[in-house]
Order: structure tokens, then sequence, then C-alpha cells
């Protein structure tokens, strides 16, 4: 989650770059990294590709689709190369509405309690999408990866699959990232090698043409510009996988740190976020209306949003907005209050989610502070002042 | 989760309840409801039999083996009557070693935030055991059950498994609960009909001859003294499905609650607490030892547990006791935080655990505070001081 260009090349390794859209808020401009602004996160349940977040690691790669090809390692030292054409045919076309979450969405917040390593996101890390491939299942399984997820005596879960994609840095290292190959593996995670977002191909910034999108867990293993996917005992070796995305007690810090001792981000916890109002903002007496978002990760969807308009004394219920396909739990609620304010009030508006597993967030950011100011979720403060 | 014994009844239907351990702290006797004390909690990481915490809807039934018949009932009219013998012989024996946890646990931590109704369990209504039985997928599919779990597309996500006892109330109204038919057929759910506990058969007090174990889920869908299950569309009828073990916004009241509004618990958040020392205490200069236990639904195994000794300004990595299988997250962890600490001092010792998904629990109780008192996995906090 680190934004420094990679050293010592000759010319600019990132003006081959896209082109984007002007209302991204740029974290980072070598490599990429931007959010949508609040407002437009929450105008629809699909982002709009132009405005979805882009997080990248590297610079974009420039690949020729029709030279492209995807390799797949099976465990026994069998392996197919697949062009994109192949890919598409061969394969069973599946479509799936997921968010994605980076692990550092709403860092920005964890920074003002004691300053952590890493892109400054504000809340707009996250965005949703209708993405369209084929099932990476379907393709580890034609790879001659055996099937025995259903059988729990199996070591199965002590397996991964492991993905590079084709942006590397000037050494030629490449980014990298790795899942259990029991997700991998199962019908029901829905785990996909895509090559359509909200029905056309995938933006340059997103991954084209193909990438892996992992529903329900963190965006770093949902590798883009995917060059190889390899079953192995071992998770990938990648610094993203072993050396970043991982949590910590809030008194590690960098010379404590032994990131061997935490497991690897995959599932998220319980989110949420004010988009409407805005921080600080003088919003009219009458009717107010509060919007944002909630999710959360492993396909376990949300149940119930509480506002508070009191800073967390007195709590509401939220409406949740329709979600496609309730029971595959892959997408966040957009959810909306509205509520009577009165003249010259100052409010400070508060959410908090539940998750279908009745986990709730926590209140305060300290206390889940960390040096690498990943998997902030405390509740969303939003204070604003009513005019008179 | 109500105390209240079944009324109308002539003589005392709690007169055949079996005797108890002393050791254990009644927080209803008729039926009987009780913890072990927290200082035996942790002593071993299984709960002997005689102190597993005891959550008794209704009295306990005389169930007489040889004549135990359990019914189960598939989709299309199939039935099966399985003896006892039967359920032993025809099914291979699984183990499981998984912690269950009523869904009223930490209560009166709850009812000191404002009052609620349920019986006032301190922080043992949670305990772990090794069980032993036959798979209700293998039993589920003996009686005709299709298995398309790993078919996404279908619908079996709707469908669910209802489970009765054999305990009922005046009017013969057996206690119920459901489970999604999904986690039912599923291999590594590991849902059993349980016959032993810890080595021995299930003691009266915990469903002989057989029950139900969910691991992972809250405690009220293991049902005990098992009569029937059945496949079915529609979640179980009961009281305890529908109309309670259901959590709310702090804002709903008996007035206002819409029990049809609240998903039914399954999966429980992520929990903790301190077993030693107890609030109040007076514990010596030099080095103190904390101890406590950690848990979370789902399979979501426990991956670390902060400890604060000033209230949540700061805190330090408590060590994990070893678990058993790991990878199959069903059990708590014990843990143990030593650290020395001056003479004179008052401490404000707080425990936070986070699981698997990285969840992690809230701050404070009052904001998850529900009229029903469940799911109170706030921090922990025991209050003690050093003496001089
Ligand atoms: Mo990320
Ligand atoms: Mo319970």
């Amino acid at each position: 989650d680190e934004a420094s260009p990679p050293p010592g090349d000759t010319g600019d390794p990132f003006a081959g770059d896209p082109p984007r859209h002007p209302a991204l808020r740029v974290n980072s401009l070598k490599p990429f990294n931007a959010e949508p602004p609040p407002e437009l996160l929450t105008q629809s349940f699909l982002t709009p590709n132009e405005l979805f977040f882009t997080r990248n690691h590297l610079p974009v790669p420039a690949v020729e689709p029709g030279s492209y090809r995807l390799r797949v390692e099976g465990p026994g030292g069998r392996a197919l190369s697949l062009s994109l054409a192949e890919l598409r045919q061969r394969f069973p076309k599946h479509e799936v509405t997921a968010t994605l979450q980076c692990a550092g969405n709403r860092r920005s917040e964890m920074s003002r309690v004691r300053p952590v390593k890493g892109l400054a996101w504000d809340i707009g890390a996250i965005s949703t999408a209708r993405w369209g491939g084929a099932r990476l299942r379907d393709v580890l399984l034609a790879a001659g990866v055996r099937d025995n997820t259903g059988d729990s005596t199996g070591d199965d879960n002590e397996w991964h699959v492991c993905f590079e994609g084709l942006d590397a840095d000037a050494s030629g290292t490449p980014y990298g990232a790795s899942i259990p190959l029991k997700r991998a593996l199962s019908a029901e995670a829905e785990v996909l090698l895509a090559y359509e977002m909200n029905g056309t191909e995938l933006p340059r910034d997103h991954g084209f043409p193909v990438r892996v999108v992992v529903p329900g867990v963190v965006g770093a293993r949902s590798v883009k510009w995917l060059r190889s996917v390899a079953v192995s005992p071992a998770e990938s070796p990648s610094h993203w996988q072993q050396k970043d995305y991982k949590g910590f007690c809030p008194s590690v810090d960098w010379d404590s740190v032994d990131f061997g001792a935490a497991p690897a981000i995959q599932e998220l916890p319980v989110q949420s976020a004010i988009t409407e109002p805005r921080p600080g903002a003088a919003v009219a007496a009458g009717e107010l209306t509060v919007k944002g978002y909630a999710w959360s990760g492993g396909g376990r969807e949300v149940v119930r949003v509480d506002v508070s308009l009191d800073g967390g004394r007195t709590w509401r219920e939220a409406e949740l907005g329709p979600r496609p396909e309730r029971g595959r739990g892959w997408a966040w609620a957009l959810w909306e209050l509205r509520a009577p304010v009165p003249a010259g009030a100052r409010l400070d508006i508060v959410c908090k989610a539940v998750d279908r597993s009745y986990n709730v967030q926590p209140d305060s950011v300290a206390p889940i502070w960390n040096l690498r100011g990943v998997l902030s979720n405390a509740w969303h403060r939003v204070p604003v002042t009513v005019t008179r």
C-alpha cells in the first residue's frame, strides 16, 4: 500500500498510464491512486467504471490483447496457457456484483491519531461493480487441480493460489498476492478471472485485459493485469502478501513489528461511512438526509445500520437501499436516514453497521490503530452545524 | 432465553431434573440455568462436563435410551426413524472440539446500562467440549436430502433444517430451532448429532441421549434431547427462532419491536473476557497474571487478544494458549498476560479480541444495548487495586 515509484529507471515508467476522470481525488499520481468524492460514491449502487477507486502499486502495463496469455500452473507440473479468446470461450461466463475495498480505506482517520505509513485515503477507497469472467474454480479444474474441498479431513486449507500481475517494478518484480485454495475452488465463493466490469471490457486502470476478483476479500488479493495463477503449498512470497496488509496491536511499531506473527488480511471486517453531509458542512434546518454505505467481508451482508445525530448517545435505524441477489452478500448496502433538525443545532453524526454474524464496528480509532493504517473501521463521525 | 417455568402444571415438572455440581452459579433453578465460576472456566481448555454452563429452557426430559427414536424428515415425505444404536452404527463417528456460547453471555453488563429481559449471565455462559456423534450431513443424505450445496445457482440457502427437543412446556410445545440447510449439509461446517461429550455419553443436562452441536453458531440452535430433524422451506416456527435470539438497534423497545425485521442469530460475533483477576480484587504488587478466553463465531479463529491495564489507553498483546486443530476454528483460545504492577496502583484491566476476519469487539456496551440483552460483546473491563 506504499506510493513510492520503482527506483532507478530511465525515463518515466508511468508515461504510458491511461487518462483519468477529473472528478477523482488523487492520493498519489505515480503510481496512480485515487478515489471518487463521497457524494458521487453513493449516487448509484454500481460505481461507474471511470469513478471506481483506483489502487495501483506500479505503472499500468500496456497489454496487447491479441498476444495476451494467462499461465495457470497446477500442483503436478501441469500447466495451461490461455489466450483471452480461450478464457472467454472455454469457460462459462459468470457474473457477480461485488464491492472491493482497499485495506487502507479511511486511513486518514487513523493518521490523525498517530502517523501511519501509507496513502491518505479518505472514505472512498471502496466501490462496487458487476464483474463478468471465468470462474477461477473452472480454470483450476481445467488445469488438473483436484477438488476435495468438500473433504474437511483433507489439508486443502493449507494450500494457496498465487497470482502475479503484469505490473512490475524496475527490477522486474511483479505485484503478487494469494488466497487460500479452498476459497479459490469454492463455487460459492465465486472467485472470478474477470474480463468485464459493468458490462464493458476492463478499463486499463482496473486490470485490462484480465484481473482476479475475490468477493468479500481485501482488494489487494484481486490482482490486476493477471499474468499467472499458480497452486502452491505456501502463500505468495510477494512483499504485499508477506510484509504488508496485516493487522497489529496498537503498541507494535516499526522497531518491534514481526510480519510473520500476523495473518495476511483476507476477509475484511464490517465497515460503514457517511457520504452526505460532509464534515464541517452547514446544513439547512428542517429535514436532514444522511447518506452512506455499509459493507462487510466474507459475504456477511449488512443487516442494519444505526445512525446517531448526537455523537452516539441515541441511535436510530437507517433505511437500507435495495440489493440485488440478497443472500450472496458480496455487495455493499447504500443507506439513508431522514431526520428533522432544528436551526442552530450542532450535530455529531455517527454511523455504525451490523453484519449477518452480528459483528459491529468499534467505537473509536485509537484502540485499532496500527502502524500501516489498515482495517480502519471505527464508527464514522461527521460534525455539522444547522443554519439558523 | 427466558426463565419462566411452564404454566399451569400440577406437581413440579422440574422434580425429575438431575443433580448438579455445587460449584455452578445458578441464575435460575427451574428451568436450570447456571454457569461455572470464572476461575474454573479457564483452568482447562476443555470444560469438564459437570462444570459446562447449562442453559435449559424447560424441564429436563427423562429419556429411556432403549426406546429412544430420532425422526428425520427429508423434503419429499421420506422419513427415517433411528434408534440410538442405529445412529451410532449406521454413521461414522465424527469428533469436533467446539465452544458453545449462549446468546445472553455477559448480559449482566448490558443490564447495568438499562434493564433488559433475560437471565443475568455473567461471563460464564460459554464452555468448550470435545463432541462426538454422527454428522448431520450424513444423516440427512441417508434420509434422501440432495446435496447441491456446491451449486451456488441453486436456492439451497433458502432452506432450513428444523430441530425439536423432547423438552416441552405444559401445553406440550417443545423447544425448537433451525439452521440453514446449507450449513447442515456442509462437510466443512461439521454439524453433529452428538451422543458424546468429552469422551462420555451426554449428561442429562446437556441433552442425553442426543443433541445437535452447531459449531460457530449461537448455543440456542444446538437443540438438546433431540426428537426430530426436518428439512423445511421455512425457519423453525418456534418462539425461540422467531421471537427471540435476535439483535436490534438500542432505540427499539418492547412497544416498537418487530421481531420479523431482524435475522435470527446464527454465527456469533467476536468475544473475549477476563476470568482472572475478578472485578474489585486486590492483587499483589509484582508480577500480575491476567487470564481469559476469546472466541468468535463462524469458525473465524481468534488471531490476537489485546490487553490494557489503563482502561484502553495503551495495549499489549496477550499470549494465546495452544489450540488443537488450528484451521478449524470452532474452539476458544485461552490467553494470558503477565505484567509488572506497582504497589498502590488502581488498574482498569480491559481485553479485546481480533478474529481471522479482523473483526474486533466494540469499545462500550450502551451502543450495542438491545432489549433482550443478547450479543453482549463489548470490551471486558475489570477494575482492581494493587496492594501496598
Ligand atoms: Mo489496498
Ligand atoms: Mo442462549
